[in-house]
């Protein structure tokens, strides 16, 4: 577990707002582990571009990959870029209209992405995000070829600056307790439902339980 | 419903990539009627950056808002930005590392924001909001005052500049159908879990139907 707490800098120092920032690695850790979603921003020439992708984490590193030939790939490589993913955790109903918000977890990291190249080392990286995602996995599948590791690309940045933006609870109603309207909060997750079978395989082979396991524990947890 | 297509530019256009690029807006306003959600890319200096905050749509319209002090506010007035919305709808789970992958849905605008001035617009403006993600709600609530609606900046771009990107189906294994592990797709969703009253409420008041509806829905719908 990491005690380890970031500086804010400019770039990461919250501004306003009552939500609850953290620096902490242990937090900023645990956000960006649960939910593999995450959108990079970097620049088309004068023009910012968000795109959506996978995130994972190895040790105090994010890392993402996408297709060597990707636009969105060579221009976050060696130049300021920025990786932010976001949980929305639930409505906020307040008396106001003012005052209605959501809760959520947020991590946003800035840093200049470094390009894995040696292909031992990608390899690696990849397999830990299928493990990441899909405990128990890895193993079974088709090992990975020199060219399939050529055509990816893998990019990491450390998590050195980077800060955490948390919103829980209620309601912060003020002087609009007395309103007669209900309110409270309307908590929401991501579940995974039943997993569906290929139609395709040549095999029949019965649903591993790692598979079960993922969308039992989706069903179960992560309510708040 | 939206027939019109909007022409591909040299940022929406797809280079790459099997997934399915789409233009129409009846497809963009859909994906981003799916989730309030967004990440908005927008520029420190040098540095990108990318927030997270609330979209919604008014016609041909994605509006989204925050403090008018906010620097996100500020940085992404009158100057060009990125506006993305993402769902992640599975996991696919083929039989190779390379081929493993995720059903989506994802839309890119590009634009320059307009900040709205004119107070019944913008008040105007937050009621869709509020129309959008919990229909009902508006008319009970306590009514917005002149200072609220200084202290919120509203922004708006038109859907002009936009593509969608969609995954779907199952794993696209090539020539790997035969290899001996079982393949397929999690399918997954965000959901609401049942309501929770804010204790400091001085009456006691049902929870309405439109929350129980809400629920509902997230539950049974949005499958895939």
């Amino acid at each position: 577990m990491s005690k380890k707490t970031l500086q804010p800098t400019d770039l990461t120092r919250l501004k306003r707002t009552h939500e609850r920032g953290a620096f902490d690695l242990e937090t900023i850790h645990e956000i960006l582990d649960a939910s593999p979603l995450c959108h990079i921003g970097y620049q088309i020439e004068d023009q910012p571009a968000v795109t959506p992708t996978l995130q994972w984490r190895i040790g105090n590193r994010v890392y993402w990959h996408g297709s060597s030939a990707s636009r969105a790939m060579r221009r976050s490589t060696e130049t300021k870029t920025c990786l932010t993913v976001t949980l929305l955790d639930g409505y906020v109903l307040a008396r106001s209209g003012f005052s209605h918000s959501v809760n959520f977890r947020s991590v946003m990291v800035f840093g200049t992405p470094v390009l894995v190249t040696d292909p031992v080392e990608k390899e690696e990286s990849l397999r830990a995000m299928v493990d990441h995602m899909i405990p128990g996995r890895w193993p079974s599948l088709r090992p990975v070829t020199p060219k399939e590791l050529k055509a990816t690309a893998v990019l990491w940045m450390p998590i050195d600056e980077a800060s955490a933006k948390i919103r829980s609870g209620g309601p912060l109603d003020e002087e609009d307790y007395d309103w007669p309207v209900w309110a409270g909060t309307i908590p929401m997750r991501q579940v995974f439902d039943q997993p569906i079978t290929d139609e395709n395989s040549t095999h029949d082979l019965p649903t591993p339980d790692y598979v079960f396991d993922l969308v039992k524990s989706s069903q179960e947890g992560n309510k708040r």
